[in-house]
């Protein structure tokens, strides 16, 4: 699945994700109430505007990006239903050829994190069949529990071929609550990062391994560092737009091939309607909005990228 | 809901919570036959196995226990359906009176374990209903990310009257690796647990903090330390039986005042009926060797607890 990754960042020259965080407020007044006229203000009216409102922007930008990373928090917030908006869309955006990452967080001991990596990136046994419950081809992992936390997931995407993002140092303000502390005179993000390599090592797709990892591009002097601990990781980058980072500060998680990291931005593309930059679109054509956005965000990047050469 | 959980204990003299973490090799043949021949061999029939299983289970010990512990992931594997079985089981288990400890080991940045938050343990608005989507008395959290990541959920706490359990000390056998390094002379669980008694400090029930910890039996000498380090927390401890942990390692969990923890016990209850001990119970009657364990983790514990006095 890394090996898919890259080869769609080449052909979209595109190293961006777009993230499907759809909180209630940045969905269009007009999909609401079409979805509450069908369903009821009900949990189930919420799941169908959230899936209208992702449909609309996949359409509108899946031909110019190589994935999306769908925010489970905001689909299970709303319960059942919630979740079969999840699944409704990991499902859409694999229909339109798009890889997805599924940001779910999650982490525990080990037969519950392999119960884990089964349910999202993998398949379960009922008696005889097999079933692919979810079917993400990356998800997030916590490693707060250590390596028999993450190995289980390992497991799998060895079996499946899909692949991780391990949190190592997040994007928000007090991250380094923890992450940042002093161990034998290194942060513990870097001892983390160490790790992502080391399980990463015998993970290798062509070029890049499908253990990687997540820093928040509101840390580019950390980033800096921690593409040099974990060479050969993929870099999930979340924090672009909306949480401050700029294309300049992102280019040292990227390696000398252009290549290494992918950067999300979920608010910047999905509300970029409620900006003054995209205002022209108007509320109607809120897609259209987003599309603009991902064209802006790319070339950000891309001339960040070219000026450092 | 930390009151009515200490004084569900009170009442029981019971410090103890049943892991319903229905693994399918758990579930005894003839509920699988049942639920497959009814829902054929899929995820709404795995579904529906877990969900008899667990009926079962809560049927023939509710009575002799405060509190059930579901872990999300063993539902969440079987996709929606397992979804549907998990808030069939926290529903039912409400019904039966019993204080329910979601274990889901969540934990983002802000906004987003806002969401998490408020889908689990709170309350979410749709046009202008409000909906309790899942409806968990205590969840547990991972702080990895830090107070901004664990606030949202002490708000709602707040708010909603519920409880957290946060991860300071995990039960399995690599928890050490990123846990116990040490960061000015303290190892990090120190660090997560002195946040916790910070956290939880203006969140006080009448003798309790809702806001609790996750310690692991099987470290019973850290679980001393962290005992002192959180006076006013309570210690949901996993790992006893199974994995491992005996009554007698566990009464440095407790305060002078015989609380202050509560101790999980998954396969060793709801697979009692696998164990030599129970054996005479036979897999048709696994509920019942199920309620013959709880009684006999009860007497561990409380004898361990008069030793020491």
């Amino acid at each position: 699945m890394i090996d898919r990754l890259i080869e769609k960042i080449e052909k979209t020259h595109a190293p961006i994700v777009v993230g499907l965080d759809p909180m209630m407020n940045y969905i269009p007044e007009h999909i609401q109430q079409k979805a509450f006229a069908e369903y009821g203000e009900t949990l189930e009216g919420a799941a169908e505007a959230i899936w209208q409102f992702n449909k609309e922007i996949v359409d509108n930008t899946f031909d110019l990006i190589p994935a999306v990373k769908p925010q489970i928090a905001m689909y299970e917030q709303f319960g059942i239903p919630g979740m079969q908006a999840y699944k409704k869309t990991v499902d859409y955006c694999h229909e339109k050829g798009l890889v997805v990452i599924g940001d779910i967080k999650r982490g525990d001991i080990g037969s519950t994190s392999a119960a884990y990596a089964a349910g999202h990136i993998g398949r379960v046994n009922v008696g005889s069949k097999t079933y692919t419950p979810i079917g993400e081809d990356f998800v997030t992992v916590n490693p707060y529990l250590g390596t028999d936390g993450v190995k289980p997931f390992v497991d799998v995407c060895k079996e499946e071929k899909k692949g991780l993002f391990i949190l190592v140092k997040t994007s928000n303000s007090s991250s380094g609550e923890f992450q940042d502390r002093l161990i034998d005179g290194k942060p513990l993000y870097e001892l983390v990062g160490e790790k992502v390599a080391e399980w990463g090592a015998d993970c290798m797709g062509s070029r890049y391994s499908y253990i990687g990892a997540v820093v928040g591009a509101t840390y580019p002097e950390m980033g800096k560092v921690l593409r040099k601990i974990m060479p050969k990781s993929f870099i999930l980058v979340p924090g672009y737009g909306a949480q401050g980072g700029k294309g300049a500060d992102l280019v040292h998680f990227f390696n000398e091939d252009g290549l290494g990291a992918i950067v999300n931005s979920s608010r910047g593309i999905i509300a970029a309607y409620k900006q003054e930059a995209y205002a022209k679109f108007g509320e109607a054509h809120f897609a259209e909005a987003s599309r603009a956005a991902v064209e802006a965000m790319v070339e950000d990047i891309d001339s960040a990228l070219q000026n450092r050469k």
